[in-house]
């Protein structure tokens, strides 16, 4: 905070009392954190900043992977903490209303306890907010069946630059009443408004999880197992997770404590589940697609689980990615690119990596959501470099028509990069909804956009 | 047109060529009716217009129900009639690019003859155009399994008011690169900017579809088995459409060409249907699920079909609406209600209509999605008072906290409700972003939005 910014400070600890602030010193996270109880402080928060001119970054759990919460210069936090109740899980409509600094985990937990199912579920799960999964949009392991955090969300309380508070909590799946306003601030990254509270569609929970490990031959048999198991196991296809074997034969080498399921030396491996409401039934319809699969040639090599350690035991093939941390130096991506470009994509990735010394060329990734993601360094720092590997990724994207953000957002990491994937006339429209929105640029500024456009 | 926009007229002709512009005198619809072939030509259109402050109204297969296509002064009609290929149907990434005037049903068929779902079916699917389905976010038949069209579209194109081209034609399920555009545009009724391409998301075709027609005792039971469905039919359940007793007595009384087939004094009757991938798995699993229910006390009467003629026959009673027109005089409403409230929203359409002479009020819905068609009126023109159950119905969805438009839209028809169903706070943000878009208020003025708001 600069000092002529202190009476600011002042009438916001007069809104919040003094439980309300907390500051610590901090070379990345804003140093002064507000931590609203209400809505209504929130509204208040916003009004005094707005009035100052002073910047402000809402931060839900921060594990956001693009530097969404990290300051740029004297922002404020405004934490959703204290406000991370569920305050309604309505069984009738299969609805949940949460506010925005409820855990993510704790959410999905109320809704089991109901028999009900919340479909979002990723890695940072014990940390991460539900008001952060709406304002990034967030992706995960349930897309292929689900969909993105956006089509999981029915209603949303959020509060403008302005402190005017909307609220839109809507419960019905069909209501065509003007604008739908709750999408201009989903995906947001929390430079339109501050998500407060959130109405969750739910599901009926699964009682069936069928998981078979799969060697293919070649991406057209990835494509055709894709479409086949998509076609045949009629919507209850739930994960499709491709590993290039840079990515398995390293997380089921020797020394490693996972048990390769399949030989090494096939040049695609899926894991396919599926999740159903008949238990008995479910399995066997699953070992019949599988052994379609097989008969039609789309699948060389196949393991087909029963026991729920079995199942965990390649979820946990998959779910290994720290194990590449040991690896070396490299940057982890998170891009998207259409089925028909991805083997192309892929090759191009790898022939110019074979060019680096020590290269790390791993890739794997939700194929089924066209969700790649790809690590590339080096596993010496000596010849790690970062900016060069960024490089080939987002020209190769580009070159591809892909998505240099598949499911984590733009934030600070990746806001010069984005017209590789949007036109100037995309971005320009962005940052006049921006500037429409947020006129005195105090939410999470210099984030998403590219400076050019702020 | 009035004389002083002559000019413009020359212009436009100038821009689109003799064919390019159909005049004809009509009480509601535009006199000078533009078609333009190219999105080149539909930016050079909003460029003129622009520049010159004259309106337009953005004009698909013209079947809407809130008059969101008619005039309300000199607009021109900006017609997507020739724009009405398919320009791509991709079977690898199971996507459908259209241009905005192509008819619903030519799209579905198209995706159909690739064994491919376009899961967007609704009565007006003949006329209907893709842009229309777009502009108002048009539900229909399969909202319960495969949501609304907003839903379906991964990518758009758009032309702004001033003429730009905003190209969204993405394709990918996951593509978190900035503020999602192209869902401002979905559902805007054409005020916001004209779409002029789609990228639709196709779905595998299904192999199986099992119908049962169902009587149900009590609105409890009618949750129950809906929940009960759902849960059970993992992901497959496509429709849940309950009749009330004045809709399924009327339709199969004596002299009807209908059959009833379940005997009338039931309070309500559900036709339920789920579509799969397993022709003979499907129908024994469908026949176990329905035992279950009839079992748990949930379905006190139930016919189950097997051939096609006479799943079309159940299918013809839901359908059959128009047969109320000769029952009267009525407004056809579409309303939304969460399913707690639905119950005894009911009840106090009926009581209230009790009162007047020679009622009619017939109620039937898509209760999967909340969503009731409700009509209301008279059998008698001396006594229909069309502003006396409109302002029933809008108050009691009011009081009910519900949508007064489910899947129609506003156009006209509603504007002036629109503030049962939203809060002040979000009508103004509503016109905040018209104002942004639409600075000279030339697309498609006078609808969705309340006068008090233009």
């Amino acid at each position: 905070m600069s000092e002529g910014n202190s009476s600011v400070l002042e009438e916001l600890a007069q809104l919040l009392g003094e439980n309300g602030i907390r500051q610590q010193p901090d070379d990345y996270l804003p140093e002064v954190v507000l931590k609203p109880e209400t809505t209504e402080q929130v509204s208040g928060i916003l009004k005094i900043c707005s009035a100052a001119g002073q910047p402000l970054i809402p931060i839900g759990g921060k594990t956001g992977l693009v530097s969404g919460h990290v300051r740029t210069g004297d922002e404020l936090g405004l934490s959703m903490e204290r406000m991370n109740a569920i305050e309604e899980i309505d069984v009738t409509n299969r609805t949940m209303t949460v506010q925005a600094g409820c855990i993510l985990q704790v959410a999905a937990e109320a809704a089991q306890e109901k028999d009900l199912l919340l479909p979002l579920d990723l890695g940072a799960r014990g940390t991460a907010t539900v008001g952060g999964n709406v304002s990034t949009n967030a992706g995960g392991n349930m897309v292929i069946r689900y969909g993105m955090t956006r089509d999981m969300v029915l209603g949303l309380e959020v509060v403008l630059a302005d402190g005017t508070i909307i609220n839109s909590l809507n419960k019905m799946l069909k209501n065509n009443t003007g604008y739908d306003i709750k999408q201009w601030f989903i995906g947001a990254e929390g430079t339109l408004g501050v998500v407060t509270r959130v109405v969750l569609r739910l599901r009926p929970h699964p009682r069936s999880q069928n998981i078979a490990f799969v060697a293919v031959d070649s991406f057209t048999n990835v494509q055709g197992l894709l479409h086949h198991l998509d076609s045949r196991a009629g919507g209850s296809l739930s994960a499709f997770e491709v590993l290039w074997p840079e990515f398995y034969d390293y997380i089921t080498r020797e020394e490693s404590t996972h048990r390769p399921p399949l030989p090494h030396g096939s040049p695609y491996y899926v894991l396919v589940e599926t999740q159903g409401s008949d238990e008995s039934g479910d399995a066997e319809k699953f070992e019949t697609i599988l052994e379609e699969a097989m008969e039609a040639g789309l699948v060389s090599d196949a393991v087909l689980t029963r026991s729920q350690s079995e199942r965990n035991a390649l979820w946990e093939i998959r779910d290994d990615v720290l194990a590449f941390f040991n690896l070396g130096f490299f940057v982890p991506f998170d891009v998207s690119v259409t089925l028909d470009k991805m083997e192309d994509f892929v090759r191009d990735i790898r022939a110019a990596m074979k060019q680096h010394e020590d290269p790390i060329c791993v890739i794997f990734g939700h194929l089924g959501d066209c969700n790649l993601h790809v690590f590339l360094g080096s596993r010496n720092v000596e010849t790690f470099d970062s900016d060069a590997v960024e490089e080939l990724c987002y020209s190769t994207v580009e070159r591809y028509q892909g998505s240099i953000s598949a499911e984590h957002g733009i934030g600070i990491a990746k806001r010069e990069k984005l017209a590789c994937s949007r036109s100037p006339e995309e971005i320009a429209l962005m940052a006049t909804m921006k500037k429409t929105l947020d006129p005195g640029n105090i939410l999470n500024p210099n984030k998403l956009l590219p400076e050019a456009f702020t």
